[in-house]
C-alpha cells in the first residue's frame, strides 16, 4: 500500500507560514501528488468548535492545563478524522502547526514542561510528520506584523511569552534534528522558498516518492 | 488555615445521584458548613462550553481520545477555578461526578485503559476527594429510568457500553478502598440516605471538623 507523506509547518505568528504552505502545495501538485492542507487547532468540525473556545478573547480565566488539554483534544480528532485517513490513501498532508506548537506554546510559553509531550503522545497515537519546517523569526518582528485589532487570545500575550515560545522552538530544533529543519524566515520570500523546496526534494527522495 | 472537605458522587445515570446530593447539602448545612454543589463536565463558563461539545448528539464522529481529553480539559478548569479556591476557603465541595467517571466511562467503557488516569493526573494536579460515594445500580435498571427523548450522546450508548462502565466502577471500588465507598442504590431512598449519612459522619470525624 502506498503511504502518504506528512509535513508540518511551525513558527511564530507572522513568520510567513501561510505564504510558504501555498508554495509547497503548488510545488507538490505540479509533481502530481494529491495534497491536503489543514491547520491546528481546528481541521475538523469538532476541532473548529474547540478552537473557538481556546482563542476566545473573553476566556482570560482559562487555566494553562485546560488550554493544553483542549489543544490535545482538537489534535486527537484531527489525527483520527483527517490526517491518518489521508495518509492511508497515499496523500501528502501539510499541516499548519502540529504537536511542536503545543510543546513550544504550552510546554515552554506556559511553563507546563514535559506534561505537554506526554498528553500529546496519547493525542497523536504515533502519527508524526516526516518533516517539520520551522520558520525562524525573532518574535518581536513576528508580533509586530499582526494587526492589534484582530489578535486572538494567544496572540495578545506579552512579548516575554512569545520569546519563551521561541526558545522552545529552538530547543525542539536541537532535540529533533532528524525531523525538524530550521529556516531563516527573516529573509525575502524567494530565498525562504528555495530552502523549503530543497527540503521537500530531500523528503521526496527519502520517501522514494519522486515521480 | 482551615481546609475544606472534598466529596464526589459517582454512579451510572439513573442511580439517584441528584436526590442524594441534595440530602448531603442539607445535612451539612444544618451542621453549619458552607457547601458548594458542582458538577462535571461543566461547573465553569469554559467547562459548560466544553460540556456542550462533548454531549452534542450530532458529534457521533468524536474519537474516544478526543472525548477523554475534553473531559480532562473541563476538569482542569473546574479544579483551578472552583474546587481549589473553595477548599482553600474551608468550604465543603460536593461534586456530581469527578475523575472516577473518566476512568469508568473512557478508561473502561471506551477501552482507553491507563492513559485516562495519566491524562487526568495532570488535570487534577493532586486535588482528590477525601470521600467518593459510588451509587451502585445495575446499568439495565439505570438506563431504563432515563427518557429516550432527552438522552445525550453518552446516554445513547448501547447497554454493553454501560455494563463496561459499571465494571470499571466496581474495579475502582476495589482498587481505592480507602476513598471509594460503594452504596447499594437499588434500595429505597431512605435506606440509601442512611448509609450516606453514616459515611459523611465518618468523614467529618476523620477531618476533625465535627461541630
Amino acid at each position: 500500500m502506498k503511504q502518504g507523506i506528512f509535513i508540518s509547518i511551525e513558527g511564530p505568528d507572522g513568520s510567513g507560514k501561510s505564504t510558504q504552505i501555498s508554495f509547497i502545495k503548488e510545488y507538490l501538485e505540479n509533481k502530481n501528488f494529491e495534497v491536503i492542507l489543514t491547520r491546528e487547532p481546528g481541521g475538523t468540525l469538532i476541532g473548529e468548535k474547540i478552537r473557538s473556545i481556546i482563542l476566545d478573547v473573553n476566556h482570560k480565566q482559562m487555566s494553562n492545563m485546560t488550554e493544553a488539554l483542549l489543544y490535545a483534544a482538537s489534535r486527537a480528532q484531527h489525527v483520527e478524522e483527517v490526517i491518518k485517513p489521508a495518509l492511508e490513501q497515499g496523500k501528502v498532508v501539510i499541516c499548519d502547526r502540529f504537536v511542536d506548537s503545543s510543546i513550544a506554546y504550552q510546554g515552554y510559553g506556559r511553563k507546563l514542561g514535559e506534561s505537554v509531550e506526554i498528553i500529546n503522545s496519547y493525542a497523536i497515537a504515533g502519527c508524526m510528520p516526516v518533516l517539520t519546517l520551522l520558520l525562524k523569526l525573532d518574535p518581536q518582528i513576528g508580533t509586530s506584523r499582526i494587526n492589534d485589532c484582530v489578535k486572538d487570545r494567544l496572540e495578545q500575550e506579552k512579548l516575554q511569552f512569545h520569546q519563551d515560545v521561541y526558545e522552545g522552538y529552538l530547543e525542539i530544533e536541537r532535540r529533533y534534528k532528524g525531523r525538524v529543519v530550521g529556516i531563516d524566515a527573516s529573509r525575502n520570500i524567494e530565498d525562504i522558498r528555495k530552502d523549503i523546496q530543497r527540503q521537500i526534494d530531500l523528503v521526496l527522495e527519502k520517501c522514494n516518492n519522486v515521480i
